[in-house]
């Protein structure tokens, strides 16, 4: 299954370095985890990631169960043999794309009925088709089906959900059939300190091999967004991986880690690679602005990754504004390693005991190049100027 | 400037080994050149055409003069540091893309006016004007400015169009300023083998460093293209590159060295790849059909590239269904291998001197598989079945 060691801590035992061993390789954590949800990183070769040093990346059950369909993996061997990645996978259980993608969406205590966003057909899953679902799909790592509430929601029906989840948690953790895969519990709970310590200690209570918090980053403050993980990671057993879903901005995987976090993912690095949107060591470029069309530099003179070794801010901008594909793999390359590169530096400073310095100093450069406003800005719209960090 | 040297023939003298040298690298010939009309062959790297062997490739000067401009490439160096491509490159006037893609061309002696396919704005390009964006661009070799003619026109039509051409190679031959680039003269003449035959001699008494047919694969019959091949390359210095433009599909390649042809450019391996129309020894896979959903091979069990060691016609049907960008570069990569392969196949034939067998076994097979016909309609149309070559 996985095995999971905290190899040292830092920042008063907060932040940790550890490992994770899979069947598939051993991850240093903390790790991010890029997201392949149709069973690739868009545009993106296994070769490529491995070279990145990625050894665990994210597919999404819900997505593979529509296409091409669960059994199909199963008949492949699985998603390892079926997408040629030999590092280890994390299946999403679905339940965020359920409740945020299909149409028709109904819940009862029993599972969901929703029509597929494809094709508008109608499905059914339960917390106990989850799991044969992702038992089919084979990933190391497996999640449990949980209802997501939008936010804001009112504490009754936040509550609600909450109870339901629960339920559903222990119905996967008894559906499982295979012993070879790890599965893990989420803790919802919305933006209620109180819920989430309720919702920590209930997941907790069933037992998992590792422990996601679920339902942050969709529109509120950061501030509560780090509420949130200080209301939470405390619950939860130390000696067991904690993966924050869905999260974030380079500063949300600082602060992540800061309050014991060991697992992201996130479409930051794909998802602004391919809207021209790129991180680098000193704020973000926007490739498509004006004055990069003569600019013979890197994207970072600082970043050692093979497109910064190749290619000037001229010819990305020339391949974005004539939208050639080349131009959407290079710019993700790229910020697959800048993600890739901040772990790495992350987990040297725990490693070195000067995290608190590391993070004093991430943030520091942030504030001196610009703001938070620009970013998240920039974030919705990959606006056509630069944004500094 | 460039090189060119016969170093052995085969099929009575009409099929030629020969080596091209460049200051950017020698290449072997009969040589196929992907095709990157904007600056990139579309998905793929610098790196990743050196790995298929690629030595050679095109840039349209049409397109660059559009966008990103040929004085920004100039400022930045020259096409090869730009595009970060350290081989051989060739650029194509912009002719045939003044006259095909272009809104309002209009013709004089003095040259073309027309407005752009992107943004409308007027343009005024000369044979002088060619030359001097060609001369920015920086190509390894360069093409004279001609009018293509719409095929089917009337004799008169292009007779006339043949003598502006004429005119117009003599002139871009005389507006040369640099000489570390090399200028190929291309013979027009539609599908009539006299005006061929006098078009071969009015170029080949101006004088170029090599010698293209255009004009050619625009919707006639396999037999014309070849007869006007037929018509013409016995017309051109043997000690001069003989360079079949736009030209072709698999068996155009054979039929052309066949008779003589030593250079070939197209978009069938890249723009098929993206269609999912595979090319293999045995025929041609159309990678969406739903034969492919659950087949554990590679796209060609003989096929010793990247793609066919790591990647199961399953997932690449799975990939093109669901419109992930991987999956046409993983096309693309295979359809280039294809395609550098049967070039090798073709070079190391005529080395040995079984040149003949080779085009018949490469017939044979061919006829066995699969027709034409069947070949040109999927060539239209991407159809959604399997068609055998």
């Amino acid at each position: 299954m996985i095995q999971f060691i905290v190899r040292k801590t830092d920042l008063g035992g907060a932040a940790r370095l550890g490992m994770l061993t899979t069947a598939h390789g051993t991850i240093e954590t903390p790790a991010f985890m890029p997201v392949g949800s149709l069973g690739a990183v868009k545009g993106i070769e296994a070769d490529d990631l491995r070279g990145l040093g990625y050894g665990l990346i994210l597919n999404n059950a819900y997505h593979l169960y529509l296409r091409p369909g669960h059994e199909v993996v199963a008949t492949m061997g699985g998603l390892h043999p079926f997408t040629s990645w030999s590092g280890a996978i994390l299946t999403d259980s679905g339940g965020f794309q359920v409740f945020s993608l299909s149409k028709l969406c109904k819940v009862t205590d029993e599972g969901v009925t929703f029509q597929s966003h494809l094709d508008g057909s109608s499905h059914h899953i339960t917390p106990e088709r989850s799991i044969e679902i992702q038992e089919a799909l084979g990933a190391d790592i497996m999640m449990a089906f949980d209802e997501c509430v939008a936010l804001p929601s009112s504490r009754e029906r936040i509550e609600d959900a909450l109870q339901r989840t629960h339920r559903w948690a222990a119905r996967c953790q008894a559906a499982r059939r295979r012993t070879d895969q790890a599965l893990f519990g989420i803790v919802q709970g919305g933006h209620d300190a109180e819920l989430r310590a309720a919702a920590a200690a209930g997941i907790v209570a069933i037992g998992f091999d590792g422990y996601a918090i679920g339902g942050l980053s969709v529109g509120e403050e950061k501030s509560v967004m780090y509420g949130m993980l200080d209301a939470t990671v405390p619950l939860l057993p130390r000696d067991r991986p904690h993966y924050l879903m869905g999260v974030g901005m380079p500063e949300d995987l600082v602060e992540g880690v800061a309050r014991g976090v060991d697992m992201f993912d996130c479409v930051v690095p794909t998802r602004h690679g391919r809207t021209g949107s790129l991180f680098t060591s000193t704020g973000r470029v926007v490739i498509k602005n004006a004055r990069y069309a003569r600019d013979e530099q890197p994207i970072d003179p600082a970043c050692a990754c093979q497109v910064c070794a190749r290619y000037s801010r001229a010819y990305l901008h020339h391949l974005f504004l004539s939208k050639e594909m080349l131009g959407v793999r290079l710019n993700t390359l790229h910020n697959l390693s800048y993600f890739a590169e901040l772990m790495r530096g992350i987990r040297a400073a725990i490693a070195e005991g000067t995290f608190a310095a590391f993070r004093s100093a991430f943030h520091a450069r942030r504030m001196h190049n610009d703001n938070g406003d620009e970013e998240a800005s920039a974030l919705l719209q990959a606006r056509s100027e630069e944004v500094r960090l």
